[in-house]
């Protein structure tokens, strides 16, 4: 593996291309391979990113096996501005997360004194060697947080590893929404919807008509099944307010009078 | 790309390589990523793979982009022996599932006379050129159910393409059984756990040990935070149910009395 180069402050993400700043989630973790639990956090950290104007392009959850972390970690950092990790970053042999992305960034695993005084601190004269394995990070990450309060996250430039317990990831959220904004011009995305009792099939024509006209626009398309008859939610996202708005409005004017449930 | 052979029967899993056969889940679509809607089948799918003894080993949530859908559906169908997609099967614009896995393995789009057949009878008179694009699969796929009442999962060769709708998507979970027990020798995955009342910090010596006695045994912990302390949960899982057993036993033995919260 070729060496990256040494993370060293964040870039401007506009930096890295046109369009808005794009993100990618590596969640690790067998046991949700396996169905034993249910992936909570990569709907959590899609809403902020939403919220931020950053676009979540792919996700990615493999097992708990340290070459194959490394590789996804390389991969999804250099083809995204944003990469945010999920899981395995405990002090047991299968948290494996801190090793695989240093092992990707091409930097050692090094104690973080700021991290090894607050375990000491915390877990006084019961604090075990395991404990201080909460303190090792890629050398060269930042710890981030908005209040002293709280366990930081852990920033190796671009890259975030971040827990999997779903209530610590949560409360990395504020952390990573500050720094983002700082490096993002703050442009959010806008959607609008319309809810039709219509099924896709007589929809298609009409919707078609308008994606052709609305190239700038995200439109989807999502059936739902209803005891009487079909419901399909249209939803219109974009950068650009006034557009998406267009984008509503002229299927709204292409759609059967009276078909239309409710318009968002 | 490389044309990719075309789609005959399955072979058996256990001609792919040794170990349990593998799985890998595609799943698509923007609603996802943005977080506006949360990814179920998942779950589902997994649960339903561990029983048949499948080792699911990596999921994948793209965009709707048919050259990132095909793209994938080529990597991921080459690396394990079944792959499953969720998504993008319907009849609008932004359904591209069954095009990319049809470019992924080089083959055309066609009607398949057997789901054109039924969805003129559904739809009767009201059918439409869209409605009949349901009717489309990759040439060369199989259409699988238990029961004529239910619509078919498509399958090519070991590559399933499944709706993303969720209660669509459970519907197809008994074809897969059935199918996957004709070309899999069923030897389903044995799970134990323990629930400890003490922080991994304190039992990381104690799994370790055990760990490096049982290393075809998958020893996972998880960390739970709750109101009175510590709860910590060490799962156990393998294919050989007496050495799984053993495993935990032994760890059993080397826990504190009294710490033990439950076994099983």
């Amino acid at each position: 593996m070729a060496p990256f180069p040494t993370p060293t402050d964040i870039r401007s993400a506009t930096e890295l291309g046109s369009g808005p700043p794009t993100a990618a989630a590596l969640v690790v973790g067998d046991e949700l391979l396996s169905g034993k639990v249910r992936e909570a956090n990569v709907e959590v950290l899609a809403r902020a990113l939403r919220e931020l104007g950053v676009l979540m392009r792919r996700v990615v959850i493999v097992m708990d096996d340290v070459n194959v972390i490394a590789e996804e970690v390389r991969s999804l950092s250099c083809g995204h501005d944003w990469l945010f990790t999920s899981g395995g970053i405990g002090p047991t042999h299968d948290d494996l997360t801190i090793e695989g992305a240093a092992r990707a960034f091409g930097v050692p695993v090094v104690t973080s004194s700021v991290l090894a005084d607050r375990l000491r601190k915390h877990y006084g004269s019961e604090c075990t060697e395991a404990h201080l394995r909460m303190a090792l990070v890629p050398s060269g990450a930042a710890l981030e947080s908005v209040s002293d309060a709280h366990w930081p996250a852990i920033r190796l430039n671009r890259t975030w590893l971040l827990p999997g317990v779903p209530e610590a990831f949560r409360m990395k959220i504020p952390a990573i929404m500050a720094r983002v904004r700082l490096a993002t011009p703050a442009c959010p995305f806008v959607s609008h919807a319309v809810h039709v009792r219509l099924d896709e099939g007589r929809l298609k024509p009409m919707i078609d008509s308008v994606v052709s006209r609305f190239r700038d626009v995200a439109i989807g398309s999502y059936p739902r099944w209803v005891e009487d008859g079909a419901l399909t939610k249209l939803t219109f996202d974009g950068l650009d307010e006034t557009r998406v708005i267009e984008a509503r409005d002229a299927l709204v004017d292409v759609l059967p009078p009276g078909e239309i449930d409710a318009v968002e």
